[in-house]
């Protein structure tokens, strides 16, 4: 009976958490634990029962949350557009073979549509791969753009962590043949000003590039076949501590024990410009040819960050790889440095905020004729920075309004839903942002709780008197000053009171 | 050689379509097409060809469509917030089994997820349900929100008249215990309030009342069971003719044909009040307990309407039937009257934009005790409203920018570089939304050029004269003017200029 002693520990979880006022996500999620429990218990009984949530990995966003994801992604938007960026969109799915070959190892992770006949499906994994596409498809070969839309990964969720199956991904993308590293900077440039605008704590940007990778894998002895798996490995790096890393790449992809410890020696290093001389001075780096490219041109991208001001927070790092198999060039991602919040006990997640780097061949892979289209871009990745922000605002306490309410038109007495109807409508006809209570008699105080309780600054009172006057009764929620006001200048006067919100 | 006949026809549809410099998704549809014919041909060879192209019945969004698609989400969006919704969010798919039983004949559309282990998922078929999941599953009872979001049906694209598989909805509902037709009446004043603002041509909003539907057809004489299917078969006539509709009754519906003449006679009534009055007078129709109550209901909706100023746009029309099968009570539609442009050969369809009506019942599927929410609500279907403005926009020849830079920091000599990376940097910093040319060395001319054609208004340019003397020659792109501006105050000179923009 060890199911059921499981079971009722599960149910007192669930009470406990109700009776502490947990977060709602917690509950649902202790809930739904507890119902497949059971249901795994009496599967006959359970068969025909509903389970209320989301798909696994996938969350609603309720009003405030989306009061927090709005403000996200103006700050994006903003600075997408200070750097004279064009917006596109693409569909959320995309012939299968589109993304066949383009994820190396993650590819496992991509959702795919039931075949209903007609054509295969798979729902987008990223947006650079449908931005390639779209590229190729038009004949495109220079644009600035960016795209916010919604991704879709078969990933271990971990959801307190901001790690989703389906998250937004903020992607701004410079595609063309221009002079080296100037739209690579502008990209990096982008990451800093978006993560000092959002204020959500120190952080670091990792640089690294892939010609000095794979030059690196070449000089430790690594065989050109295995350097996209070993990258992967590598890749690792951020999660795993270094002996296991080494141990996968010895067990699982064979490498010989000798080039791991030689990799290792590499992948511990990072620094600024001074580590990049160092290994153009390197005796065995710089005898090959991709790792040198590599490095003077990351030399190059450096000059260009301190000319922007921002190289401070950059970290030429050569443990950084990214599991991607498109990149060419350079790569980078930028990481929160510590906890944005001492008194949250459960870690937010110190992690990966936006990545990127050079992809010049993922257009050409597109093209009959496979013409090339560098391209260059970064990924913010906004899930995280919404659970920070999240948390941030339940610390804070501070009142988020929800709607942008302006005036409640209200009565004093009964009988008075016609005339309500007629005032709300010639507010809404003149543009201010009204409501009724959707009652034919509601009471006044009920009237005046429901502005307290949405933040609605002023009450307009419609009464018998007042209707014979031709007046109405504004009244400050906050002050509960009453003026009345010639209804032919209830209008003017709501702007006036409310231009400042 | 019929085939081959009819290849070489098409192939002459895409040339000609090229000379012509139709419509890149005309070509696009016909290049498809082409290459469609040729693989079914040669099965063999086309085996590993790739059609570069997007999902049938998906399209991407350029930045000009991506301009005029921010405009009408601004509209609705201003809309809603005016009538005082939240906005929340839910995720694309949706458990399988939330969407069962909700959709009546439409669920054949529904698309599903490959079962790749877990749950069996599919995507969203519109935002009613997953809120009504959302409602239940956060045992909300009163909300009023919005919701703008992609939807997916396995329909059959009419991609010119703006029907597509994957396309937006903007939903506005109200959800609460509230006194009779008070909601209703705002839904249908915001219909009216957004096809107004949208300026697309006339239009006309149609009501009816499931309850009167379903009371006429009992007095006609059809079986309960058959309610909902011949409610769908009435929904066609928006599109098929009477007789056509009669015949499906007949033949695929099973009804005798004398019932459906007596339908017949129903459904061709519309009109107003005077209408509603008339059949709560009729012998039949008045005896039916629901129907009774629906007219009654519809009578007050219409002086609700009356007082809102709308009424001559709403007409009461007894075909109106909406294929969904949730509604419980009032329904409507809104559909375009005219051609917005006569010039246009191809009509952009006339038909409906907007729908929606009463679904008391709804939440209360999904909740384990049945308790009811009762919702109204509305869906703005925006492609077509799309189509029609993107063949406006065109046709008008206006200009649409689709960025919003305000200044390209350019250079008058040769390495300069590393200046304009300062300047633009500082700009960035300050603000300003500004672009440098990726080059090393751009010619002066390429520079402004690149000004005209994305039209950007301000050029700042440097040179060695000027960083001597510490100012920037600020170029007017139009006037070709050029001042001297001390660094110290470009940045305020930028903006006092682009103020208006």
């Amino acid at each position: 009976m060890a199911e059921e002693e499981a079971l009722r520990k599960q149910a007192d979880t669930v009470r406990r958490l109700k009776q502490e006022k947990a977060s709602p996500e917690e509950i649902t999620k202790q809930v739904s634990k507890l119902l497949e429990m059971k249901s795994a218990m009496h599967p006959e009984e359970g068969k025909h029962k509903f389970v209320l949530k989301t798909p696994k990995g996938t969350r609603d966003y309720n009003p405030k949350q989306m009061a927090i994801r709005e403000k996200v992604f103006n700050v994006i938007t903003q600075c997408f557009k200070r750097h004279g960026a064009e917006t596109i969109d693409t569909p959320v799915f995309e012939l299968k073979e589109t993304l066949t070959g383009k994820y190396g190892e993650d590819s496992k992770l991509i959702y795919d549509l039931k075949d209903q006949g007609g054509e295969l499906l798979s729902l987008r994994y990223d947006l650079t791969v449908p931005f390639a596409r779209y590229l190729a498809m038009n004949k495109i070969t220079n644009i600035k753009r960016y795209q916010i839309a919604k991704v879709y990964r078969r990933d271990n969720p971990a959801m307190t962590k901001g790690r989703y199956r389906e998250f937004y991904q903020c992607d701004f993308d410079i595609a063309g043949h221009y002079d080296i590293m100037i739209p690579d900077a502008e990209c990096l440039k982008i990451v800093h000003e978006i993560l000092c605008a959002l204020q959500i704590g120190d952080f670091l940007i990792k640089v690294n590039d892939r010609r000095i990778l794979d030059g690196m894998f070449a000089v430790c002895g690594v065989p050109d076949t295995k350097f996209r798996t070993i990258c992967s490995t590598v890749d690792k790096l951020d999660k795993m501590a270094w002996e296991d890393v080494k141990n996968e790449m010895i067990g699982e992809k064979g490498l010989a024990p000798e080039i791991a410890d030689h990799i290792g020696e590499y992948v511990r290093l990072h620094g600024g410009l001074s580590l990049i001389e160092q290994l153009l001075q390197d005796p065995k780096l710089s005898q090959n040819k991709l790792a040198r490219e590599g490095l003077e041109e990351v030399k190059q991208l450096f000059k260009y960050l301190d000319l922007f001001g921002i190289s401070d927070q950059i970290s030429f790092d050569l443990s950084l790889a990214r599991g991607l198999d498109y990149y060419t060039g350079v790569i980078y991602e930028a990481i929160l440095l510590q906890e944005p919040n001492d008194h949250v006990e459960e870690s937010v997640g110190i992690g990966s905020v936006a990545g990127g780097g050079r992809y010049d061949g993922l257009v050409g892979m597109f093209d009959p004729k496979n013409r090339k289209v560098p391209c260059v871009g970064v990924s913010i990745g906004i899930e995280r920075v919404f659970s920070i922000m999240e948390q941030k605002m339940e610390a804070s306490e501070e009142k988020i309004r929800t709607t942008e309410t302006q005036v409640l038109v209200a009565s004093a007495q009964k009988k008075l839903l016609e005339e309500r109807l007629k005032l709300v409508s010639e507010l809404w006809d003149s543009g201010i942002k009204a409501e009724i209570l959707y009652k034919k008699n509601p009471k006044l105080l009920n009237q005046l709780q429901y502005c307290e309780e949405t933040g609605i600054p002023l009450v307009a009172i419609l009464g018998e008197q007042e209707l014979k006057d031709g007046v109405v009764k504004l009244r400050d929620v906050v002050t509960r000053e009453e003026v009345d006001i010639f209804r032919g200048k209830l209008v003017e006067e709501i702007k006036r009171r409310t231009r400042i919100l």
